[in-house]
C-alpha cells in the first residue's frame, strides 16, 4: 500500500507536470525532431522535486495564490528544464554514457548523439525563455530579475556546471572529502538551493528569509545526495529503473565509501533535522507544513 | 596594406573583447579547467561581429554613451558567449567534428570531449548571467527584460538551436531552397537579428524602429551566410584559417550550389543595399554611419 503522503506527493508532481507543459517548446516545423527530443527529456516520469520545492517554499512564505500561474509556473518550468538538460548532457557518451534512465532510453540513446547535445542546449535556453515569460503584479520586473539572477548563478560555472565538471574530471579517481563536498554542493545542491530561494524571492520574502532558505536547501541538498549514495548500495534495480552499484563499479568516491553506511544514515538524518529546525524558526504557520513534509520525506526515500 | 576602415573595425573588435572580458567567468577553484576552457572558447581572435552590430545599432539610434558600460556591455558579452558556445558545440565529434577553428585547436580538441560539452553549457549559462548583470538607469528592468526575451527567443528552438538541428539532420543530404532558407534564417540570422534588436531596445527605440532593425538584420544575416558559401568556394586556407571546400566535400547544399556564383554575388549585394536603404530611412544622422559602414563591409569580406 502506498502511504497517503506519497500519494499526495505523486499527485502534486502530476499537477506540476501539467503546469510546466505549456512552457516546453513544441512545433511541427522543420525542427520538429528537436522539440520532440526536448519534450521526451522533460516528460519522462520525473519527480519534479525542484519545482515542488519552489512551489511549496512560495506557499510556505505566504506567496499569493493568484500569482502562482503568472509568476511561479514559468520559474517551475525553468528549473525543471535546467534539471532535465543537465541529465541529458550527463548521460551523453562523452560523459556518464548512460543508455537508460527511469527505465527508459536516455535522450541520446533514442534520438542520436547530436540531438542529445542539441536537446540539452535547447532546454537550457528554453528555461530562460520560460522564466522570462513571468509577469510581475506591479509590472516592474524586480522579483523576476532577482529570481533569474539566482537561477543563472546556481546553474552555471559556480553552480551546477562547475560541480558536474569536477565530477566528470574525477571519474575513476579517488576524491578527497573536500572535493566530494564541493561536487555535492554544486552539482546537486546549487539547483535545490535556487529552487527554494526563487520560491522565497517570488513570494516577496526578506533577504534574511531568502538566506535562511539557502541554509535549509544546503542541508536538504547534501542529505539528498547522501541518500543517493545509500540507494546506490542498498537500492534495487526495480526501484530505481537504472543500473545500481554503478558507483562501486566505477570506483567512485561517495559519502558512503568515505564514511560507511551507518554514519551516512546518521548524517543524513541530522541534516534533515537541522533543515526542519531552521524552517520551523521562519515566520508563518500551517502554510509551512507541506514543505516540512516534503523535506522530511527526502530522508529514507526509496526512489 | 590594410584599408583604414578594416583597421578601425579591428580596433573596435579589440575594444569589445576587453569590454566583455569581465563577464567571462574565471576561478582558481576546483572547476578551474572549466572556466579555462570557456575563456579559451571566447578569447580566440573572434571578429566580435554580433556585439559590434549591437553596439553600433545602440549608438546609431541615439543610445546614451553614459549607459553603455552598465547596460550594453553585459548584453555584448551575452551575445558573444552564445555565439561562442554554439561554435564549441557545433565543432563536437557528434556534430561537425572540426578540430581547428581560426587556425587553433577547437575547444574539445584541446580540452577533451566532455569539457567541450560542459564549456558550451557553461557559456550559454554565463551569457544569461552576464545579461542579468545589466543595470537600467531607472532601476525598473523593463528594457533588460525586453532585451533578454529577444536574446532567449532568437537563441533557442525557434532560433539558432532550431536552425542548427535542421543543418545537422540534413548533413550529407540535399536540401530544398525552403529548407536552406530556414537554416540560414535561424542558424545565423536569428542571432544577428537579436544583436541589432537588442541594441535598439537598449537605446530605447520605438517598436517600429526595433522591427525595422529586424528587417535590416534579416538581410544582413542572409547576405553574410551567402558570403560564407562564396568564401567556401573562393577563399583560401590562409585567409580563413580552416579547411575550405568543405561544403563541396560534404555534398552540402549551399546558396552557391543552388544558384551559382554569379547569382549568389548579385543576391548578396542586393540584400546589402536593401539593408542600407532601410537603415537610411530610420531617424538619426551621422551616428548611423559606423553601422552603415559595417553592414557594407560584410559584402565582399575575405574573412
Amino acid at each position: 500500500m502506498i502511504p497517503e503522503k506519497d500519494k499526495k506527493r505523486a499527485e502534486l508532481a502530476a499537477e506540476i507536470t501539467e503546469r510546466i507543459r505549456p512552457f516546453v517548446p513544441s512545433t511541427d516545423g522543420y525542427q520538429k525532431i528537436l522539440t520532440e527530443a526536448m519534450a521526451y527529456s522533460v516528460f519522462n516520469g520525473g519527480k519534479r522535486l525542484r519545482p515542488m520545492l519552489m512551489l511549496l517554499t512560495y506557499r510556505a512564505l505566504g506567496g499569493a495564490a493568484a500569482e502562482e500561474k503568472t509568476l511561479v509556473d514559468p520559474f517551475m518550468a525553468a528549473i525543471e528544464m535546467i534539471h532535465c538538460y543537465s541529465l541529458v548532457h550527463d548521460d551523453l557518451p562523452a560523459m556518464d554514457n548512460d543508455r537508460y534512465r527511469r527505465g527508459n532510453l536516455t535522450t541520446h540513446a533514442k534520438y542520436g548523439h547530436a540531438l542529445g547535445i542539441l536537446a540539452g542546449d535547447g532546454l537550457l535556453n528554453a528555461a530562460f525563455e520560460a522564466a522570462l515569460a513571468a509577469e510581475e503584479p506591479d509590472g516592474s520586473g524586480r522579483r523576476i530579475i532577482a529570481a533569474l539572477r539566482i537561477l543563472a548563478e546556481k546553474a552555471g560555472a559556480f553552480g551546477m556546471v562547475g560541480g558536474q565538471t569536477v565530477d566528470v574530471e574525477k571519474t575513476g579517481q579517488p576524491m578527497s572529502e573536500e572535493e566530494l563536498t564541493f561536487v555535492y554542493r554544486l552539482k546537486t545542491g546549487a539547483l535545490l538551493m535556487s529552487a527554494m530561494q526563487i520560491g522565497a524571492v517570488l513570494a516577496g520574502a526578506s533577504k534574511e528569509v531568502v538566506d535562511a532558505c539557502g541554509e535549509i536547501a544546503e542541508r536538504v541538498g547534501l542529505a539528498f545526495q547522501i541518500q543517493d549514495d545509500i540507494l546506490d548500495v542498498a537500492g534495487t534495480m526495480k526501484e530505481l529503473g537504472k543500473a545500481i552499484g554503478s558507483d562501486e563499479k566505477n570506483h567512485k568516491t561517495t559519502y558512503v565509501t568515505l564514511h560507511g553506511m551507518r554514519e551516512s544514515r546518521e548524517t543524513e538524518e541530522n541534516l534533515s533535522e537541522e533543515a526542519l529546525a531552521i524552517l520551523a524558526g521562519l515566520p508563518g504557520g500551517e502554510a509551512k507544513e507541506p514543505l516540512a513534509e516534503l523535506i522530511a520525506s527526502l530522508v529514507g526515500r526509496t526512489v
